[in-house]
């Protein structure tokens, strides 16, 4: 997201008042919460979802995880690189290649 | 999230061979699954969390949702600021400040 | 589940002091973690699942489960025929017969 | 639950001619998803919650547990009792006793 989007969401926030609401453990429920009602959209069918619908449930939980990463005062690019080098460590090329098997089990 | 960690988890699906296996639907259920293993963090208490442990399990929310914007080729900002259109629709600020309640109950 | 096991569900809770954890709060979160940790037996594949790891995460599901029954003090069978009552309102057959779409979209 | 009302959740299904839909995949699918419905309940406090509310949507975790159980033909008590042979001795009382740590960090 650019900056600009991330101010959106900040400011709408602020505006209401609403960080009082937003403590981490609010906000991984509310994660939580909009995931499911993205997968809801797959329910009972793989490939045949209501693109409008995923969109606006995925929006959701980018909100809320910026909601959470506003509130810890993490930065994105730090946390998903460090857990990028544990990925790469634990899903070599070589062993993961075209294979979906868990780490444990490579 | 800039480019550079943008391309860094492109890369990592593409080296892997692992588009394959993200369907939308898969990527989906792999959002709420690590949202949840994020919600584990504040399982028993709300306050007295690993900070850390956090981190990962975000980040981990963050590269599932990267993967299925790139699935879907939609545009973060796009998405999220039509998303935010609506929210500021439903939660207008003098019915939702200080107000936790849904929009169908303000 | 029968009374027995119901009741060693309870003593597990009681001799390990655990009641103090289990409010309905962390309970709802317990379930969550848990359902979504039987998903992972699906996260790559619909069809191609290992049955015991499958079995062990849906009884998870049904210990927390029991939890939060006995927590609330609620009746399983009453919370459930009330919500069938609402369920065969909204799904009369006629209309949902081979059909998995939601009541408001019947 | 008692016979009854296992009886009725499988009617509901066999009338609506809903097997077609109930494939493992799908019921843990609607599992986690009724599973954060009930979460909902509790996304902004912990303590002030509708009860009704809470009610139907653990009616909901329950029915969808018993279609999976029903799917699997798995004896719920078999799968409980061998999870709990597990769980009695992955936290032993001596070492678990009023200690909410998850066993590798007891």
């Amino acid at each position: 997201m650019n900056q600009e989007t991330i101010d959106r969401i900040r400011r709408f926030t602020e505006d209401r008042d609403w960080d009082q609401f937003h403590s981490p453990a609010n906000l991984a429920k509310s994660i939580v919460i909009e995931a499911a009602e993205l997968l809801e959209c797959f329910q009972w069918s793989e490939n045949d979802y209501d693109i409008e619908h995923v969109k606006e449930e995925l929006a959701d939980v980018l909100v809320y995880s910026q909601n959470l990463i506003d509130k810890l005062g993490v930065d994105p690019d730090e946390i998903v690189n460090k857990k990028m080098d544990q990925n790469e460590a634990k899903y070599p090329v070589e062993k993961a290649k075209g294979n979906a098997a868990k780490y444990d089990q490579l």
